[in-house]
């Protein structure tokens, strides 16, 4: 790149944020989560995928007027054997997020999924929350300067009239690759002031920073951290009605983003 | 694809199985690391790098012999500040991998670096390990079925004539995002019976296994977990001396490859 490369830069970012956005992706984790989206907005399995071939990953398109809507999920583990699961967590999201990016060319990412929340935070099951900004709490690198990578403090895209708009709550969102919560994580989610956790959210703000794309987030309450019932029990009942919630949400959001610039956000 | 797509996949396989070795690509997640390396076959920096343009990625090519070698290394993280560091962990290993097994087709992928190991079961530092098996050990999901992809089992590529002839020590690797081990994570390594823990390897192994590419790994040792030294320290007091075996053991490698099919492997 040239001596006025980052002008350029510039100069493409803001001329795309005065277009109104034509592109959005939405990367969910769990084909749960995905589904009452991808039924709402009468969204197409894309056959041919443009994210490569032979892969597990789900991709659907469609059109909300002239707004181009994908949902992108990791799809099922091969390797799991006969009774497949969702590919959940960091790195699985992390490279449908990459490869994403690459072949859609989105002007804004939405990662929308289900989370954990803490209660004396002002969570309840069934919030929907929009996410401030984003930290890992499973990356403990006691090195200087290697435990703030180990952190991956990233803010999310500012969308002030969104918030006001739809009257979400707002929160800095915690990652890890596991559904349960050790001590060590527990004092990391504490110490960084967290409200919400998942498994995948800090990944795709990395990759989105990496490839410069803006990244929202909508996660939805299905477990309360600080309460009584346990966390796998309390996540697999309440995913139903959640995701409910998590695509009026969307849905919303959507209806929002249409004919607006990122700027209107 | 095609009702005789699955034949054709293993035909194209086998073939590649008879045909000599033409491309190595190394994924090392620290500059130290890859260094000697670098410096021993010459290898230049990539300057139009093939991974895509604006990312912080480094790649480093050259031949040896007719054998095309790469390095790649996911570079320096822009989010950490002015004291810029090396972007360790799962994430970023698996974008390269991936990038780098679409941009530049290896015929196998040999992932080299540092790692700890307990001297319970034979481990010294210095020493450096090829790997049989590789588990994930901060991936906890107490869900039927979801506990499996959470630990994530994936064979390394079968080497035994490399093995032989090179007098490695053999052990099951197990990775995890943070440099340290808690209670939960050591209790994982010890049910999973893994002999060495690093921060990059299952997740490459997860990579290659989408993308159907074979993959070895080379972890030489820097700190003993169950010695009476902390990892940081010990880690950062033997990574210049650990690297140079590390090299050797990957120059014996690269010698040993040459002219040679996946199948005399």
């Amino acid at each position: 790149m040239g001596p006025h490369g980052d002008g350029d830069i510039e100069n493409v970012e803001s001329e795309s944020r005065r277009r109104p956005i034509s592109t959005v992706v939405f990367v969910i984790a769990m084909q749960a989560e995905a589904q009452p989206l991808v039924n709402k907005f009468g969204l197409s399995e894309t056959s041919d995928s443009p994210l490569g071939k032979g892969l597990p990953w789900v991709l659907y398109h469609g059109l909300h007027k002239d707004l181009r809507i994908y949902v992108v999920c990791p799809g099922k583990d091969a390797a799991s054997g006969i009774a497949r699961i969702d590919s959940v967590g960091t790195v699985p999201a992390s490279l449908i997020t990459f490869a994403s990016i690459q072949a859609l060319q989105p002007d804004i990412l939405i990662n929308a999924g289900t989370c954990g929340a803490f209660k004396v935070k002002g969570a309840n099951i069934g919030d929907v929350f929009l996410v401030s900004d984003v930290v890992f709490h499973d990356r403990r690198i006691p090195i200087p300067m290697f435990d703030l990578y180990g952190v991956g403090l990233r803010q999310a895209f500012s969308t002030p009239n969104l918030l006001k708009e739809l009257n979400l709550k707002i929160g800095r969102l915690s990652t890890g690759d596991s559904l349960d919560m050790s001590t060590q994580d527990e004092s990391l989610i504490i110490a960084n002031d967290a409200t919400l956790k998942d498994m995948e959210g800090a990944a795709v703000a990395y990759v989105a920073e990496l490839l410069k794309v803006p990244v929202i987030f909508l996660k939805a309450v299905t477990d309360l951290i600080d309460g009584d019932k346990p966390t796998a029990e309390e996540f697999l009942q309440n995913l139903a009605v959640v995701t409910s919630a998590l695509e009026e949400t969307a849905t919303k959001v959507i209806n929002f983003i249409h004919g607006k610039t990122l700027s209107d956000l």
